[in-house]
C-alpha cells in the first residue's frame, strides 16, 4: 500500500536503518561499558578487562543479530498460522466473523443502514475480509522478515561497534585505574551525544534524551563497579 | 474494547508475563553464559569469571529493565505527539484526511454508495475518525506505559535469574575447566528447555525452536570462547 509507506514517511523522519544504528550503539555503550567498570574493580591487568569485553561484544552482537533473525522468522509464521486460522474462521463461522466486523465498525460510530453496507462490502471479499480481521481485530500488520533480518544484522554491528569505544582505554599501557577514568569520560560523553542523536531521532527532546541514556549506562556501570568491588573484597 | 481483549487471548495461549521471563530468561542464559566462556579461556581463576559474570548481569538487567522503562515512555510520548499531528490535520485539511479514510475503505472492497456512507459515518466524529487513522493509516495502537514497566521488568529479572545458571559452577571450588565443562552442559540443558517451552509458547514447533535457542547460545559461547584463547595466547 504505498499510501500508508508515503504517510509513515512523512510522519517520521528519517529511516529504519538510521534507527537500527542508534539503538544498537546505546546499547553498545552501555554493557560494555558496565562490564568493563566491575573487571576493572577486580581485575589485576587490563588484559582481562579487554578480554571480557570483546567477549562480550561478541556474545551480545551474535545473541542480537542471530537471535534477531530467528525471532523475525518466527514472528512471520506466527503471522502466517493466525492468517490461516482467521480464513478458517471466515468459512466455518461466517456469522459470528461478520458479527465481529459489524462491532468493530460500530465502535467507529458507523450505524443503521451504513453499518451494514460496509459490513456487507467488507466481509463480501474473503481477502480483505481476512485482511481487515488481522489489523482491526488482532493490531497485526503484515510482517517483513527480510526487512528484519537486515535490521538485525546492522543493529549487531552497531552494537559491536559502539562497544569498541568503552574498551579502547584499556587497550593502553597505563593503570587500571586511568584506564577506568579515561573509559568514563569517553563513554560518558558518546552516551551524551548518542542519547541527543537518538531523542533528536524519535522526536523527543534531545536534552532529556542525553540525560537518561546517560544515566541508564552510569547507574549500570556504577552497580557493576561496586558487585565487582564487594566480590573481590569478599574473597579477601 | 473487551472483543479486542477476550480474542487476542483466545489466539494466543498463555499470557504477556510468561512471554517476558521466557524472553529474559533465554537472552540471559545466552550473554553470560557466552561471557563466562571467554573468560574462562584466558582468566586464571574462577573468582574473576564469576565478577564479570555477576557485573554483566547486572548490567544487562538494568539496561533491558531502565532502557525497556525509558523507552515505552518514548513510545507513548510519539503516539501522543502523533495523535495531536493526526488531530490537527483532520481540522486544518479534513478534505485531504477525508480522502484518506475513503482510500482505505477502497482497499477494503468499499465502492459506490457504501464506500461513501461508510467514509461519512467514520469522519461525522473526530475521535473516531482520529483513531481510525492512527490505526490504519499508521499502524499505531495505543500504547500502555504501565504494562510496559512491569514488562521491562519482569524481562529483566528473569535475565538476572538465568544468567545464575551458566554462571554457578564457577563458584564452585574446582579447576577453570571443570567449571566450564559444568557451565556448557547445565546451560545447554537450560537452552533446549528454555527453547522448547519459547516455541511452544509462540506456536511454532518446540523443537525447532529448542534446537535454534542451543545454536545461538552455543555460537556466541563458541566465539567468545575463541576470542579469550586468541587474545590471551597472544598477549604471551
Amino acid at each position: 500500500m504505498a499510501v500508508h509507506a508515503r504517510h509513515r514517511e512523512r510522519h517520521f523522519a528519517g529511516s529504519d536503518a538510521v534507527r537500527d544504528v542508534i539503538l544498537g550503539m546505546s546499547d553498545g555503550l552501555t554493557t560494555p561499558f558496565a562490564l568493563a567498570a566491575g573487571l576493572a574493580a577486580a581485575a589485576s591487568s587490563n588484559l582481562l578487562v579487554v578480554i571480557g569485553g570483546l567477549a562480550e561484544i561478541a556474545a551480545g552482537a551474535i545473541s542480537m543479530g542471530l537471535g534477531g533473525y530467528l525471532a523475525a522468522q518466527s514472528q512471520a509464521e506466527t503471522y502466517r498460522s493466525e492468517l490461516a486460522r482467521e480464513t478458517h474462521e471466515t468459512q466455518a463461522m461466517p456469522g459470528e466473523e461478520r458479527a465481529e466486523v459489524r462491532g468493530i465498525f460500530r465502535n467507529y460510530g458507523l450505524r443503521g443502514h451504513a453499518l451494514e453496507q460496509a459490513t456487507h462490502a467488507v466481509t463480501a471479499e474473503r481477502d480483505a475480509w481476512v485482511r481487515f480481521m488481522m489489523r482491526e481485530e488482532l493490531g497485526l500488520e503484515e510482517p517483513a522478515p527480510r526487512a528484519a533480518l537486515w535490521s538485525a544484522l546492522r543493529i549487531g554491528l552497531a552494537y559491536a561497534a559502539a562497544g569498541g569505544i568503552p574498551l579502547a582505554p584499556y587497550a593502553f599501557p597505563v593503570t587500571i585505574g586511568r584506564a577506568l577514568a579515561a573509559s568514563v569520560i569517553v563513554t560518558g560523553l558518546a552516551l551524551v551525544v548518542f542519547g541527543a542523536v537518538k531523542g533528536r531521532h524519535a522526536g523527543s527532546s534531545p536534552t532529556r534524551s542525553a540525560v537518561q541514556t546517560l544515566a541508564v549506562g552510569g547507574v549500570a556501570a556504577g552497580v557493576a563497579f561496586g558487585i565487582g568491588r564487594a566480590v573481590a573484597s569478599l574473597a579477601g
